[in-house]
């Protein structure tokens, strides 16, 4: 940045430091095994771009670079890292490396650490901890994975609800240790419920007599810890928390999350929606082959089984097809579009139902505007594609065909494109996931049944 | 949130506020006109809330329960909700509760609703706001659409970097006017470049003699005004920022960016992914049928022009079809397996180029891996379909015909999946818009090609 006269996408690549450059650099340092050029190379990297770098390059390399980088390996390169890779670079590290770069993490990411490991390394990381840091966490995985629970640090910066000001600045500059980021004082009831939070700048700003209770803010909440990540993400981001207080089954101050952590479950569960809407589960590009393969191989399965049903229904018109051979050009087009409708439909109902924007209060206005659209974009390519029918194969009655055909199957792929996300989170079953089997089953047998039925019908 | 004794499904509408009984209420009162009422129910509801309420209820409650809010209506309504319908609700507002809205927001906020309206309703607007507020605004609206320049907001709290804690401290709170929400403090040199910053818990914590340079935060990075803001949001996340500073061509100090904002991008970003994949364009809930179907359109004409193309490939094998009609039934298999198939490599490519971890260090190994994965999945389903096609039919060369045909097809499927959205970021295209019509052309007509041409040399 500051150069101004710089390329559209040169400035692209200086928006992110991982150039081509710097990796073949630190590729060749590993190669050459030079650990001063390495740790020269790597020192201007955060954490973030090193878990990138890791993901990139090849299992050896990786090996290789991990142990030649051994003592300057930082415990923030482990919570940027993928999980798939974590176990792997875990192994490679050395086991006293490996302790001292998780003895400097906060709490909660070391519980996201643990949750990836086996048991003897969970031990074994356990016990370089010391005694304070251990019960947090052992305590925090006594919590359901998933949960605010696990996502929340312990570490929080809390002042009775009576204090003022000054009481609160004093308090803070004679503090031994704060977390190392926080940015609300949490207020507290003498049962140690949350009631309140003030932030840092309204702090500072105000007069020392001011009480606290006079400056807190509106948008205070809290989360239980058992409650969903998910939930405690979409709370963050619908109303643009900072940080939050977590509480237990008592309503007791446990700990707090910060908004860091939500927008990492926000980024997570974006990528899951957006994956298993193209039906590949969880994943990474680091994944094996044989990993990768055996969770694509589901949708696969189903697909198959869904374009046999849909085999099925042709068979019935196998006769028909080897008199008009022109149905069987066409039927596939049918088939398509409606596929193509019925996926714009699903994927803004999943979305919608994700962004909890479909509800009860708006889902008949919504499958009323997706049958419309269907039924006036069904419209204009039944008139295009009966056209080209109807000129292609010198039949007009093709043309009426293949155009009611597209109609229908537009129509229903609208309906269908809602009413399958809708009931599959209805009984409990995450839309993402399922709809496009179900919904491109429907468009897939609506579209060759209502082209060859309509053909038989007419062309006989 | 509290109750011990709520089940999943209560638990999870506790989660979120709008439930079925609050609208009700709500629209009950807009039908009686009982603004007492009215305000009473929206009382406890967030901004961001109301935002949703209005997004889901029919159009005319929609302007009944603006009019009737009148005078409780807030500007923050108006900057979360949807942008499709800002224009109606604006209009629906009086001028002068219009006015008041408004002149509290925060200058990026203000800029942000500027950008959805008309010239007339733009200079109304302007007018209402206090001069300083008014060239705040201004000035932002200079910069390039989606640019740092517009999301940043201009009041930032810094201070020269030679000072020290005390003066920092005794500076903020003489300080009249400070921003609402601030996390850190900016520092400048002379020339108004901002050179790091220092968080608020670290200067409450720190003696009054600590000069601020010696406890500033290594995260510091600043953006250009002109920078993109999808490449802020990425940086935001990637480093975990909460404020960065933006800076004009001259390097100096013009405004900041708060992790509000980025995650708002993020999630732009994201949702523009998901619907780009399904070939929808920017779109919401609350469009117009008549916008929808113009914006689903595109999409579908392209699917229907390689749909047609694919249906030129099965025409040069009518013959064929006539007299083996078993292909006609199978092909549609094929290609539908393909396209499957593709379509999972394809989001994978593309959600990996968006967060920037498939690059030029690892496209040859990702895309030597999406082939394999289509060579083991392609064997095994070659297998059974293989084995399926000979039994129904009872023609064992017929399950061979479309074994191999469903292996080459799911082999390049992996291929395309990777090689065309790469290949569209390359060239400047946007490969979650684009992709999915490139790929699933290939595997339709990759399907029918290699099915029906090995039917013609085995079965003739």
């Amino acid at each position: 940045m500051g150069d101004n006269f710089v390329t559209e996408e040169e400035r692209e690549e200086d928006a992110y430091v991982l150039d081509k450059g710097t990796v073949q650099a630190i590729l060749g340092a590993v190669q050459t095994g030079d650990s001063d050029g390495l740790t020269l190379l790597m020192e201007p990297l955060h954490a973030a771009d090193i878990a990138d770098l890791l993901e990139q390059i090849s299992r050896p390399d990786r090996r290789d670079l991990v142990q030649l980088y051994d003592r300057e390996f930082d415990g923030e390169i482990l919570s940027e890292l993928d999980e798939g890779l974590r176990k792997e670079v875990i192994d490679a590290l050395h086991p006293q490396v490996l302790a001292d770069a998780v003895r400097d993490l906060e709490s909660d990411d070391v519980v996201d650490l643990l949750e990836d490991m086996n048991v003897p390394q969970q031990v074994a990381l356990l016990d370089v901890l010391e005694d304070v840091d251990r019960v947090a966490v052992e305590q925090a995985l006594t919590y359901p994975e998933y949960s605010a629970g696990r996502l929340m640090q312990r570490e929080v910066v809390m002042a009775p609800e009576h204090w003022n000001v000054g009481q609160a600045i004093d308090f803070l500059r004679k503090s031994a240790v704060l977390p190392e980021q926080f940015y609300h004082l949490h207020l507290v009831n003498p049962k140690m419920e949350p009631v309140s939070y003030v932030t840092l700048g309204r702090l500072l700003s105000s007069k020392r007599g001011c009480p606290l209770v006079d400056i807190t803010e509106d948008s205070f909440r809290t989360f239980d810890a058992t409650e969903d990540e998910a939930d405690v993400a979409y709370a963050f981001n619908q109303y643009h928390l900072i940080s939050a207080p977590v509480v237990d089954e008592n309503q007791r101050l446990v700990g707090m999350i910060t908004i860091d952590d939500a927008v990492q479950v926000l980024d997570e569960e974006h990528e899951e929606d957006i994956l298993r809407l193209a039906g590949v589960g969880e994943s990474s590009l680091s994944d094996k082959v044989i990993d990768t393969t055996k969770r694509r191989f589901p949708w696969l399965a189903v697909n198959l089984v869904t374009s046999i049903l849909a085999s099925l229904v042709i068979a019935q018109f196998e006769e028909l097809i080897t008199q008009f051979v022109a149905l069987a050009v066409l039927m596939p087009i049918v088939a398509s579009m409606g596929g193509n409708a019925g996926t714009q439909s699903l994927t803004v109902a999943v979305r919608a139902i994700a962004t909890r924007d479909l509800t009860g209060a708006n889902v008949w206005r919504v499958m009323r505007r997706e049958v419309l659209v269907g039924l006036v974009n069904g419209m204009v390519f039944a008139v295009v594609m009966g056209g080209v029918g109807a000129i292609w194969f010198g039949t007009p009655v093709l043309g009426v065909v293949i155009g009611l055909a597209m109609l229908v199957n537009l129509v229903i792929a609208g309906l269908a494109g809602i009413l399958v996300p809708v009931t599959l989170e209805k009984i409990g079953i995450d839309p993402a996931l399922a709809s496009g089997a179900f919904v491109t089953t429907v468009t897939d047998v609506v579209g060759f049944f209502a082209f060859l039925g309509l053909a038989a019908m007419m062309l006989l």
